[in-house]
């Protein structure tokens, strides 16, 4: 695979069968990336080396999921120029309610793009970072097209 | 003023005093943008022209606000592969929780990149356009640059 | 049948064991309808010849059942001028409070008259547009005293 | 004035200021309507008159606005076959939320088709009344569809 | 059994395995009851006669569990004198949210005391009635006592 | 005037203003009542003797009313077999949400019955206070039947 | 064991599997404590000797869980000068929302450091408390260090 | 004044207004501090270097208040083994639920003591911070318990 242009990294290794959804549509579109686990309470020295290395190593998009008191994606945000696309999980019993206000109401001067709480956010930070990507690579874009043509195309008329 | 690459939209004049800051955020980084009244309620067919056409008139990204059930954004997401940034505005008694969760909770597929309710919303999808902007122009990214840095270095450091 | 008077639509297949209720209802009270998945945000185009052909097609009422950013019942009621009938559906982690405001909370001029969450909310649909088309047919109108009388009689007193 | 086809009644005199918007809407587009305070928590007998006996005054439609635990538009739907649709009133601290819940979350079998709390909720509940009853009055339906152009043409496309 | 002096209503046969721990503790503590099921909005005929007759058939206190939109237990409390405690039941997708909220934001006016969601508060219901007629009755006050310190005692220190 | 048969208890001084709602009910229909400032959390040992001692001292019923963590109903409860009515104030930003659920949301075996947030709860509290008194009072129960009537009769059925 | 230094109080055995993570946290970290089932609501006295006799007894903190109106904390808060920190555990159809407004909105004055609803709150509490006897034992500064470095190690990079 | 013993740390000067409180707190009881603004998001440099050198700087005890996707109390958690305590500021129009379910729903293994939103929490922040300090500075714990049972004095037992 060509080096990583999204980095797709998540507060726990729990949160990866939500994150895998955005993994999986770059990889349908073509679109290099990485995934790890970034714990921005456990591992702030990672985190910090993460974001604040992320520009030079040639990453262009960040997507950070995290649940519960979700810092992950707003402090990543902090610490790079990068574009960041947040991702609420529900991993408590508040079922994402808690992951989405802590990610979506950032404060003036640092923003997060925030996606649905679980599954279709995952998928949409994948789409939303192609739509990104896109905007200087034609092949990308043919192929986003093409992508959301199908999408549109699949959709059934009938109801069973 | 160059072609604008940013289309900032809102389903109602009355939304203006928040979304002048995306506004004021793009025109101090040198981003050229337009801005519009589009209902999705009221003018459904100028947000179809809107949308549909946006990309054939060089637009990058599209910043939609709107308030109570805010369908701008998901609508136009809809309608184009662009990027889609979202800002809920607090238009009715539920103080933008409405506005919120029908900005970001959009189904897998179509994604709208949501910011926080008001004002620091707005400010924050002008920052994110602009970093988007910033993958493919050099002299943007040096101008983000440096307005974050003025934003760390204007916190003061005493309480009063 | 004769031809559909209610035009019941649904943002995905998956909503169907929910907005079925709302056809056995109709059915029962020998009610013309169809029922069809058009998704707002994945198929547009087909929402929009949907909703600005339903009055010249026949159809007195649109019922759109919708979960997450339910945009449909808006959307569609944004291009008709029949009565527009909303049902949120329970899709996502935050079982349909995200729906039910997304619904509901439309802006002054474009009304959705929303029904609660889910089963009850579908059915509901169905009664209410039936007292809708009993207002101009007297049948109907002894059909739905009959059934509503038929209603309260099934309310037995005893607890088990 | 003609004898009025829809009913609007509210809790409370302070619901006025509210519930006039649905007033001045069927006044705009024609429709003649009555307007009452009937309290289904301090006047239960006249709730009870009004509704039992609104399909033999000829009135086709109930509107009903209500605050707090708002029991006047469930009830009002219990004893009637009319179509019946419900207006939260924001009059406690809870701003709405109580209201809404109590208006839209009806048993399966008594519909009320709820508009969106206050002022915007008021004017589409004069206008889904008025789609309701055009669908066998050409007349209103040119002048609903008028109204609907009218509302069209006045959204400006500038900010300011 | 003697003559009920606690009626207890619910909206519907699904209420009962909630309501019956208010039956079990009236039980316990030797208070006369009876169990019924009345649909404020399914059977509002039903509803008006339970409640107007309450008194004279010599009842204290009705005791109303309902869900969803919850009027049973303050439409009871508008036809009555007698004291009325409501008890929310989770019945929707709402998980009682909604029933809560529509037994408690009464009208100043028109008392509903109301317990908590489900099991805890059909419980208190019952114990809550005790309360109230143990005032005027010296034998169930003693009684009340009784179970109160033997619920004291029930409580282990140790936490396994 | 007679000894107390209600006792009115609040957290704070800063509650009466709501309070006081209670007490001009009580007073109108000649119950006797006491209104006292008892902090759960700053004077426990004044609520232990207020809550213990009350039923020696012939009050029949403790309205309790606070905000924020209002332990203060519940605490009461805890510690008499009277019965307690609570109501929950708007002290904090959350508007009384938090009052509401701290106190209604009471364990079996404890019982409070929780009347509306603020003023309307006040009134009611004292209401259904005199109801409770009145099932063995009959005098109380005339006042308290003509009170109701009188309520009745002073809904106007004009909007304005 | 030696005497204990953390008491961890629950209002009932229902809450030990949340609360016995703070236990374990306790173990691991050579704290000595002691654990058991004390309810504000159905034994107030026993939380009267045990909160009023804590500091007496050589405790230096308080840990409190509890569910629904979960006023245990605070009242312990009420009556030791003790740090008190608090668990909200998730024991009824809100889940944890109530208990977590119970025990976090307290009134200035009577402080209760809040910890996260359930079992991470549990573990945090066992943690909190320990950094705080660490300011005066360097052992335990010494195990804590070495608890959160292993904890940082213990997080994989790899998300699968 | 000594070497600080507790640093109160805000994300910006708006939250002094609320913050003072704490300082005012333990400037009443004697107990050193320092008072900074240090933005997680807009100074993250600031807030490492801050939070990773407090405890060699001779601090005890963390107070971080933050408002929005409040970040601040957890990330000074994640980089210092000193307690840290968090106060939520009502900055948004959320009105600190934001704030609130961003500090207390940490994770399982980094603690943030949460007090109340606001003035009461900032006030409970200093108060908790002297009991902390007061475990071994027996001088201090005088001076809480006097200010603790001057509080209690100050309880006026009557209501105006």
């Amino acid at each position: 695979m060509s080096a990583p242009l999204v980095g797709i990294i998540m507060g726990s290794r729990s949160d990866w069968p939500v994150m895998q959804h955005a993994a999986e549509v770059l990889e349908r579109l073509g679109v290099p990336f990485e995934a790890k686990v970034v714990s921005a309470h456990r591992t702030p020295k990672r985190l910090y080396d993460y974001a604040t290395g992320a520009e030079a190593r040639g990453l262009k998009i960040i997507i950070a999921g995290a649940g519960g008191a979700a810092h992950l994606p707003g402090m990543a945000a902090s610490m790079t120029n990068l574009p960041v696309l947040g991702v609420p999980v529900a991993a408590t019993v508040l079922q994402g309610e808690d992951a989405l206000l802590s990610i979506v109401q950032m404060p003036g001067g640092i923003p997060v793009g925030t996606l649905a709480i679980g599954k279709p956010g995952a998928i949409n930070a994948g789409i939303l970072s192609a739509s990104i990507l896109a905007l200087s690579d034609d092949a990308l874009r043919a192929r986003l097209a093409a992508f959301r043509a199908a999408q549109t195309d699949s959709v059934p008329e009938t109801v069973e």
